[in-house]
């Protein structure tokens, strides 16, 4: 059962992540995370006929890995929660139509591992499973593709543009025993400062971040310092100063912030830009680094908040602004008072 | 807490739906339903500039008047859930951005409602709120455009096609007191027999909702006849007599069975053809029709199962076929033991 605080749910009896999985492409496998990921693909269409396709195919492969990990099969799973960029989230559709679990889509666009993550927790403690997966995915190609130009125009990216992750994570989520504690989770608010650039996606995330953060901050009384790391989603460079911006006019220095975004390639790839995105960014950031480091007692504490920017290509075209969400999920090292 | 029982959750303790809203357009309102919405509006567009704005409209107006109908302020909700048809569930997003309430976006196409309803309850019971809400909404004209050919076009609409609904519903789940109780929940895995017709939906989703029926009948030792009333979201009379005879299949002849799809409009009109369909459809016959008369003590028992279709324009392109979701929500009369 989860106790509220303002708007945070707290476990007294934690949830924890008991297994996870991050399968990544060609610039993710060249990238200074590598070696944490389970599977990396040299090509990015995995054998399939087109990038839709392979998208699903990475969530797929992810969560069948991360099953795997956990030393448990497909029929002992209760639900699976996940989503994707693809419109009406046909990655995570097909992904499932292979694997045949009870099923709940999502869409929080980049904000999903964190949505999902803190659903899951907040189903297993509340007994509606005893294992839940939590899993997303991007995939570069099939995202440029739909929301901007497709790749073969050959359109040059703004500085501020983001490179979408091909990759794709998936955690699962048990009512107790070995793993990573989830402590607590605070759900995101739509926050829309009225950015319409969809070439900077960090700037239209950046205020629902600094919201979800500060109530976070607020209804459990910490400070960032208690933290060994506050990990954003995908803010990317742009965004990532921006929401210090924000939370310091607010009184609040955000000590060791990181953002998946700045993590996942090397920042002098000038393809890059302003850094990773997409939902399979912080999801592979989580299950390659983050994850395998709260393990290993590297990091004692550390809040986790994926961020999304909710809008579509006919939003865009119909000159809307970006509206953003930000979920967070409080994770400890195993054993950690 | 919930006590699971093979794929379903039982709520001992069961939340309950307190208050809920339907809203709707022109052919709405001139359905047979028309009395038990909350609100019906005779030009489609809302006085928005577009039909995507005027979905986000009709969502944000029936969590309005669902939260006023429960006698409680936005800012007491502790949770939203919503989702919709649009690409990137854009109206979903566009309405909780005017609410500010914290919100998890899903996506399930059609079977939203049941999947948010079913959601909430796992929720609320779980102790993550006190207050959640759970909502979807559908638009006719967004839809075609997106799914299948701009109105303008002037297309004729196959025998099998459905009428996406110009809709909205809202339910505000809580952890007890007054309102219909929620006693389990059944979540879908998705099922696909391969129909690749976006113009037959029911038969694409038919094949899901037996699936899910028959595991919530399994699971807790029911028959159809234990129910006044089984209740599927928007099959339309193809997918209803495909439903009937794979359940018949199965020894499980559907008695009591009706169809959201075909109770919406009236059978006669010659633009619905094969019933009513979209999000909206199946929640607007929620709130306008079965929760009343479950409050009424006119139905004692019922099962509402959405189906959602998780199709996109892209996937259809591609030749892909259509997979199919439907999740499960058991519904009784206040104080019915």
């Amino acid at each position: 059962m989860g106790m509220r605080k303002g708007s945070t749910v707290i476990f007294p009896k934690p949830p924890v992540a008991a297994a996870w999985a991050a399968v990544g492409g060609k610039k993710e496998g060249e990238g200074p995370l590598a070696a944490g990921f389970d599977r990396l693909y040299r090509d990015n269409l995995l054998d399939k006929t087109s990038w839709e396709q392979a998208e699903a195919t990475l969530l797929q492969q992810a969560a069948q890995l991360c099953i795997r990990k956990g030393v448990t099969a497909p029929e002992r799973i209760d639900l699976a929660l996940a989503g994707d960029l693809q419109a009406q989230c046909t990655a995570s559709g097909y992904a499932m139509r292979q694997l045949g679990l009870p099923f709940c889509g999502l869409y929080g666009a980049c904000s999903t591992m964190a949505e999902s993550l803190a659903l899951a927790a907040c189903l297993c403690s509340g007994g509606v499973g005893e294992q839940i997966l939590a899993a997303t995915a991007s995939h570069f190609c099939a995202a440029e593709r739909q929301f901007r130009t497709p790749l073969n125009y050959g359109g040059t990216r703004t500085p501020t543009a983001q490179w979408t992750a091909t990759a794709a994570g998936c955690v699962l989520v048990r009512t107790g025993g070995a793993g990573v504690p989830i402590r607590s989770v605070t759900f995101g608010r739509i926050v829309d400062l009225g950015v319409k650039d969809i070439n900077n996606m960090g700037a239209a995330m950046a205020p629902a971040a600094a919201d979800t953060i500060l109530r976070h901050l607020r209804d459990t009384g910490r400070r960032p310092g208690d933290f060994d790391r506050i990990f954003t989603g995908d803010l990317g460079r742009v965004g990532t100063d921006l929401l210090c911006e924000l939370t310091q006019r607010q009184g609040v220095a955000l000590e060791n912030h990181r953002d998946c975004g700045c993590l996942l390639y090397h920042p002098e790839d000038p393809r890059v830009r302003a850094g990773g995105s997409g939902c399979g960014c912080s999801a592979a950031v989580l299950g390659a680094h983050i994850l395998p480091a709260l393990k290993q007692g590297e990091y004692k504490r550390v809040l986790f908040i994926a961020t999304g920017a909710l809008m579509s290509q006919t939003t865009f075209l119909q000159k809307e602004s970006i509206p953003g969400v930000a979920h967070l999920v409080e994770l400890a090292a195993p054993g950690e008072p």
